[in-house]
């Protein structure tokens, strides 16, 4: 019996030859969140959709990789049912619930039992065992097992943001001038780029630092516009990202394109976005 | 008593001189939605933020007009309490409903009692009268009072899109492709542009005629690409849209500023805002 995390991430842009590029940059960005928040793992693999972290350590810093849809501690055991069953036991046993539900991913086919079978199996025993009542809709706990090379028991799934891994698209040049060009340079970040922070003034970019795993923004300071095409033409970025919306729309005479991700956003999706990042 | 439609328009852009230019293009855009739906009216007017509709029709077709947040059917009396009383009768006495809440807002201060006091003295007559039960949260029924120069009392509001009225910003050309250019064409329509539709084939634009008041899209079918340029210099449009998102990125070799308003956005949230829309 070992702790891991088990990482899931969006299914979405996974066709074809991108899904390794996108898996391998996970990787990429997930070791460089660990290596920032210091914490000690003993490996990482890459297993039928799943990313398996070997660490003792409680990693809510994946909260902010980009790429992860969810992730959870889990306990790795013998993909056997007697095995799963003293698993739950020891997850829940000291746990405060009413009613539960039990839901099982079968991901390895070569195990005997089918998903619904294994979620009815382990009800019925902490049913019985616990005296505790099963709720497929208004549950208190959720045990959730995943069957790949072993099985993964755990009881909690935190949501990360989805979006792609840093670094699969190219980079931008992402002009700060407002708390709205840091949410376009997240939503561009979110899209799989680099972001390269440039400013007219010292400022604040906590916020893109909050999701850079995979690299390292160093706000570089400006004294006009027109230097953002050098910024652009040197670190090889494929456009300047501006937060303007059509109420702070201006023209920027620059050869660089310009990408405005707000453009067609109203002020309370935009609030929304803010919400939802900070 | 006359049956009129309140219409109620989002505050948020209405900052100094824009809330004129706002609300007049509003009443350009709602006269020309009654005219292409064919529906008669008496008159329109304007006040206190509201924006009333003398007509007896029933007037879906206002929620595709954008700028406004929602409206209602209403029956316009004096402002005098017992007025309200007897109008609430009227227009409750048919339907069935267990619980009900009243909500007033006082938008001219000359009236006697205050909304809070609006609602206790309404809500208490409808218990009486009708032996219905007040629920605050949890209530079947919904009574709408507002008090401008009469009093207006509804019992449903229709949700509408908000955003800007189109044409309050300037043109953009919008370049047709797929399902995502109509999207951008949408949401640029929303923040107040009028979109000038254009494609390279025979494209079913039905989705912005559903949005397009205050203008007639005709879509314009092209040779090539460059030819974007000419037709927003010929319109003195201020960019050309396209529904690009970063999967499907190419440059476009225009002179002509490209906008592109889904570029930072996830296929789920572009799908929802799909959804939303259609």
């Amino acid at each position: 019996m070992e702790n891991v995390v088990i990482v899931r991430y969006s299914e979405i842009s996974l066709k074809g030859n991108n899904r390794i590029v996108f898996e391998k940059k996970l990787i990429d960005n997930i070791k460089d969140c660990l290596k920032k928040n210091n914490v000690k793992y003993e490996k990482i693999d890459r297993l039928r959709g799943r990313i398996i972290i070997f660490a003792e350590q409680e990693l809510n810093c994946l909260k902010y990789v980009f790429g992860i849809s969810s992730f959870s501690h889990a306990l790795v055991i013998e993909p056997e049912i007697k095995e799963i069953e003293k698993t739950v036991s020891k997850l829940i046993e000291n746990k405060k619930f009413r009613s539960f539900r039990v839901s099982a991913q079968r991901l390895n086919k070569n195990f005997p039992l089918t998903s619904p079978e294994i979620e009815r199996e382990i009800g019925s025993f902490v049913c019985k065992k616990f005296n505790k009542k099963v709720s497929l809709k208004d549950f208190d706990l959720e045990i959730g097992i995943e069957i790949l090379d072993y099985a993964y028991v755990f009881i909690k799934k935190i949501k990360g943001f989805n979006g792609l891994p840093v670094g699969v698209e190219g980079k931008v040049v992402s002009l700060i001038e407002d708390e709205n060009s840091l949410l376009a340079s997240l939503l561009m970040m979110k899209r799989g780029c680099f972001v390269i922070p440039v400013s007219l003034k010292k400022t604040n970019i906590g916020l893109i630092r909050k999701f850079a795993y995979g690299f390292e923004p160093e706000l570089i300071i400006i004294k006009n516009i027109k230097e953002l095409d050098e910024i652009s033409k040197e670190n090889n970025a494929k456009a300047v990202v501006v937060g303007q919306t059509l109420e702070s729309f201006k023209e920027l005479e620059l050869k660089a394109m310009v990408l405005r991700p707000l453009i067609g956003l109203d002020k309370k999706i935009i609030k929304e976005f803010s919400n939802y990042f900070s």
